[in-house]
């Protein structure tokens, strides 16, 4: 958040008077009733696209690899066809990738989310509080 | 969720062929970039204004009066106006009621609520997964 400038001249506010209102959320792809494609996941998605190792994406997000590797399997088997391809390498270790299906629901996403921004700039603007 | 009746005739499906797609999420209203007014403290309001008790209105939704007492001060405190006015009464208690901004806060609410939930069946409809 901006900070506000307090100058001599100026009345000194209560708490309330630099209170400034937004409307905030979230918003996910679903499966079966339950979520299956937000941010969160959408990022794992992307780093294992970027990095060819759920490994790598793990380690950017924080996150250990047998959590992201247990997202992985969730998103894939919630899913109408794989999101993921993870492959079984040798030396090296296996490479993971997205599908079609998988850039596909990415995009979807995006698009939902870029939406969903405007949805909240409108209503922030809109709101009378 | 609905069950799915399975019949002799049906074809077994695998897991993936009954993923239904939904776009899910959640708004509220934010004040100073936090979250302020979502749906569950919205409900609280409603039943404090209904049953002129915090007490009650915690036990209906099975939360504590302290909680709910520190979550009433809390929205006070962030708002450019109350809320909820606090009566200290005598005998039997003090009172509490949603001020007109209070009404006002809580109608802007459902009315961004409403709106959103158009953006989520809307694009749900709109979901090629």
């Amino acid at each position: 958040m901006d900070q506000i400038e307090f100058k001599a001249d100026m009345p000194i506010m209560a708490e309330a008077d630099i209170c400034s209102y937004t409307v905030g959320g979230r918003v996910w792809i679903a499966s079966g009733g339950r979520a299956f494609l937000g941010r969160g996941r959408v990022q794992l998605l992307e780093l294992v696209e970027q990095t060819g190792s759920v490994r790598q994406a793990a380690r950017s997000l924080g996150m250990s690899y047998r959590n992201a590797l247990r997202l992985i399997h969730n998103i894939n088997a919630r899913a109408a066809a794989p999101l993921v391809t993870l492959n079984q390498g040798g030396r090296g270790g296996g490479g993971a990738a997205l599908t079609a299906y998988g850039h596909h629901a990415v995009a979807q996403y995006y698009c939902i989310e870029e939406q969903f921004n405007l949805f909240l700039a409108e209503h922030t603007a809109g709101l009378v509080l």
